[in-house]
């Protein structure tokens, strides 16, 4: 019932996995932004499943058409639809389903809350709604990019118990192109394609970490005490399946740690503002300030296991046994890493205009462009 | 400019640490509430300072006075504002700061954002202003426990490396009120005192963690895709200024996980439904499924501390170094349980409302009180 | 860049004249509404050009597609999604305007506002968007009346100087059906037909007033202060093109009036409360009384004539003459009945589920249904 | 429960006629606004009763607190805290109204929707309420002020059948500081006067029509299609007790006219855009269009009045007689004119900071300043 994220720059999501579409409508976008399908496709091809050994096989092209909002190749400030057409559904693959559900996955809570549940493909709550998402996020990130030469990369740091070794950031924009796991080092890249496999040759999944990096955000953006910008970035990254921790900066080691080691201090250079280290990732207050904007969070193993699991059966009113078939993600983290992008350039777009930098409906009247 | 949150239970905070006053207004409480100003006072008691050795010196009554909203001891659905007037500011110690933002505060931000920065005890970015977050928490506590006997209670489990070993909840509510850091583990909070006046000696601070459980919560709260009951509490939680980190059930675990190893499988007892483990933290695809609310959020060492740091000034636009007075708290766990709990309270207030369990208007109308 | 409406029950709309097409995304409906294409579809005729000779020529199937949200035949709580595709565009026809903003039309500021304005067909400004609106309020229609047995009617009261004199509901309802001025009043109507084309002969247009009646609506939504019912009613009648005016109940007869000629009194019947008059069209204080809800509007005479026209030029920078050409209505009353009807149903709709009365997920769960 | 209005610049209110106070705060005002409690102040006192004889002798000195959002003399981005305390009810007079809805008041809706209705004064529902709209307003007003130089006034145009011809908006400016009536013609004040006291002589009260201008507002505020200016400015003015109809420009006039007659017509000059007439009020397709925004309001005569009506009484739940005691307005244009005025501002405080032309964090970013 909450399908709409943003304030002034809005996406608004429909479809489900097994329906006719799946798509958005993107609201506040400001007008003048060079936009074709082209710039949405390449965003959705790197979410798009059957692409490798380690992904769903399911075949979708996933092909983009944008119904309204560009004219003459540019936004004009109204609404734009994307639709993506569904057309290698499987429903039968799902009736069993009907009636038992799956351990870890949400069709409990969605056939009690609305009694009338699309159980196929796992419905609204299948991952492939996050088609919306990526639609959102890919113009959000062309809206940042054209205007203040925002980058927003996502890369995979931790499979299992293998754990990436990867600093520099444009090496890992290139590298993540490399692997199938999108991961920005390549030796751990490849054990962690092992460890996908063999998790997948048991029916069963793993989980991991994926990192996000948003650099050139200016310091100022961000709206304390319920609108700050960690908080909106962990509502949106919380709200894609799978996740369930979300860290920024230092995360979860502050705990370990004293002020004085990951304080961040300032200096000057050229007259700018930096931070020595960054182990704020980049917020501060709620603020950003100026560096990057570094988050990680947690991506559980798919729940969709072909191993044995009891459940509950709704009609028979009696505990049963689950065998889950369909198309799943032995690792759902490579395929995270777009919506991840996604859903952190959908908030800062909104920020960046909330806060004066980008003009709300021209872009070429905002300044410093 | 963000200062409102929540949909239909909604608080909008004010204030700031050194100013007049402190409150915060609660609009979409339904009526017929029985609310006193001792039901908001006892939960500013517990976060107050000046209470313990290891929380800051200052002193303050934090006197609530409701100036709205409750007729003949019930609430009527009109807006409830919550004033806390200041008495015990202390300006003159942060002159000082006034033009060398401090490492690890929100100064440098608010300042370029805003222009006009009310530096003061940290203006509006004070940890004080959380008073508004606790008026607002504190009705929603009451709202729950009076309609579904719904607790929310946060407990301490982690300072710098010790880890409390607290899991019965019954027995966490009661032992949290026994030792000054507000862990459940009586040991353990006393090797945590320690650490933390260790630190307190030494001018520094440690963080640590801390973990909200709420209970009684029903199966079919939260909105996919953007409004779920997890992304709202994660921007709940990350909006509270020190967390760096947050998560849901087994947190950032999951990524070591297989998911044969953490799927919570169901079970029917009683005509009841049940997960026999509850690694999701009771919350799959968004939504609740009637299982225990875990959540646990990593909080950074309190930024404050009287140990030189380098830093700019912006007057003379040189770096220059930062030796930080006032009084601040060595650890701001144990106070920041309150805050916990009130900001993960109003996300279920509001939720309960939304998803039709709670009389949006007059609470004698809820189903099932 | 506010293409949503409504708190709960949400429309998001989206499409421009000559684009590919037109639609909206309906969030927040409850699930288990039993919902077709041809629910929307009937609505979608009564708005549709090319039915008479009093209306625009442009002839469009108006065919709706429904995307998303519908399982079973019934609606399952997650966005609805519905598309009508353009197919008798004539662009060429506004060529002539690309630089001469039509007077009495929007374009002037879409273009200051924005900087690159579809001007084809008047772009988003173009009454054809409220097709948009017409889905939003055939969903609510269907949700109100399965639910409460609400209807909502509109009809036109006056054309120019020529008024109907209609008073009953029931009456007004079939006989609106007679006449392509959907006017309740048979005699009134022929006279009203014959000024529309005696305007239309001379290329020129006129306005009217349309009145619509809300029936069954319980006491007791709306939300004061600064969500009223009659806010919200008002917002959504003036957000309809061409209006300028927006009364509720007595109107603005109310200035000539005594407060002891217009007070509603109050009665039982039967253990029931009514007014013995409603001059306050069923609103007092910004809250339903039980009574039908009564508004009006004033249409302003459609702005595209084919006379003379003084206006600029922007490329020239010079004053000029236009004379419009495309295929207008010579009076938009008719026309706009059913986008009025609309407009007050997705009101009420939002107003009924966030007052308590229709469960906001699943309508099956609604009392006194 | 929507005590919260505006996207950006928001204003949230509370309190009760008979309460402790009432007050409001403004979220979203930009920072380095100088602002006073003597810029507030003086809006409050041409909205405060006890000023003449054609208003209620209820005296209260209506003092405003501000307890947050200033620093140093100017607006600092932080959420504005504004108070009046009440201090001059007289509850007792109320109690006779606890079981018998007043005719023409909201006592039966809010009764009804609460359970729990604070009667005293009318509660939440008494126009002394808008003290919260004139804060807001009051700000706004400076902010539109200092960046634009916009005005917006609000002047007495109707009382019963005695017309007001005044139309040099400077001159009404001026003149309505003159008469009690703040009716920019002082020889229908005169008649105005005269009418009003009348009705007072007999218990009555009369109603009246109140016309608001803002000059200076540029070309393209306002947010298509469900965002426009004059759906918002509709709303506001709709949402003010007493309010039954909103009109814009030629508003109820347009229904008898061709467009040929009302459409305004563009012109250069000095190289800027004007219209010849301006009956479409200064808005077009939603959009501002920079002539002098126009709107008027149909205000119905006070209900409480001072002649036997008839009611029911709830405990009995039998019909009855009421006699309405208490101090009241005979007329309530002549107040209502500053909270039309503050409605107004608050609107237009709102779109000029989403549309860009105000920077939404600090003014003196404001371009065009």
């Amino acid at each position: 019932m909450s399908n709409t994220t943003g304030k002034i720059f809005t996406t608004t999501s429909f479809g489900t996995s097994h329906g006719k579409a799946i798509g958005a409508i993107v609201d506040g976008c400001p007008a003048n932004l060079e936009l074709s399908e082209e710039d949405i496709q390449k965003e959705l091809n790197k979410r798009k499943p059957g692409t490798s050994k380690i992904t769903s096989p399911r075949k979708e092209s996933d092909k983009i058409e944008l119904l309204s909002g560009v004219f003459n190749g540019k936004t004009d400030g109204t609404p734009i639809c994307g639709v993506v057409y569904n057309n290698n559904q499987r429903s039968k693959d799902y009736e069993s389903i009907k009636n038992t559900p799956r351990p870890g996955h949400g069709d409990y809570g969605w056939r009690t809350k609305y009694g009338n549940y699309n159980y196929n493909g796992g419905g609204r709550g299948s991952g492939r709604v996050t088609i919306g998402h990526v639609i959102g996020g890919a113009i959000a990130k062309k809206l940042l990019k054209d205007t203040y030469g925002i980058k927003v990369i996502s890369h995979v740091v931790q499979i299992g118990d293998i754990l990436a070794h990867s600093t520099d950031i444009d090496k890992i924009e290139k590298e993540v192109e490399l692997n199938p796991v999108r991961c920005g080092d390549q030796e751990a890249a490849k054990a962690m394609e092992e460890l996908i496999l063999s998790k997948k040759a048991k029916g069963d999944s793993v989980g991991g970490i994926v990192e996000t990096i948003a650099t050139n955000v200016p310091a100022g953006i961000g709206e304390p005490v319920f609108g700050k910008l960690d908080g909106d970035i962990a509502q949106s990254l919380m709200n894609i399946g799978a996740v369930k921790g979300v860290e920024v900066g230092f995360g979860f080691d502050v705990a370990r740690a004293s002020a004085s080691e990951i304080n961040d201090e300032f200096y000057y250079e050229d007259g700018k503002v930096y931070t020595k280290t960054n182990s704020s990732g980049g917020i501060l207050g709620g603020i950003s300030n100026g560096m990057p904007i570094i988050t990680r969070i947690a991506v559980k193993p798919t729940p969709s296991i072909s191993i044995d699991q009891e459940t509950i059966d709704y009609e028979k009113k009696e505990n049963c046994i689950i065998n889950i078939k369909g198309r799943h993600d032995p690792c759902i983290c490579p395929r995270i890493t777009t919506v991840s992008e996604s859903s952190i350039a959908m908030v800062l777009a909104d920020h960046m205009i909330r806060s004066g930098f980008i003009h709300p409906n021209n872009i070429e009247k905002t300044m410093n462009k």
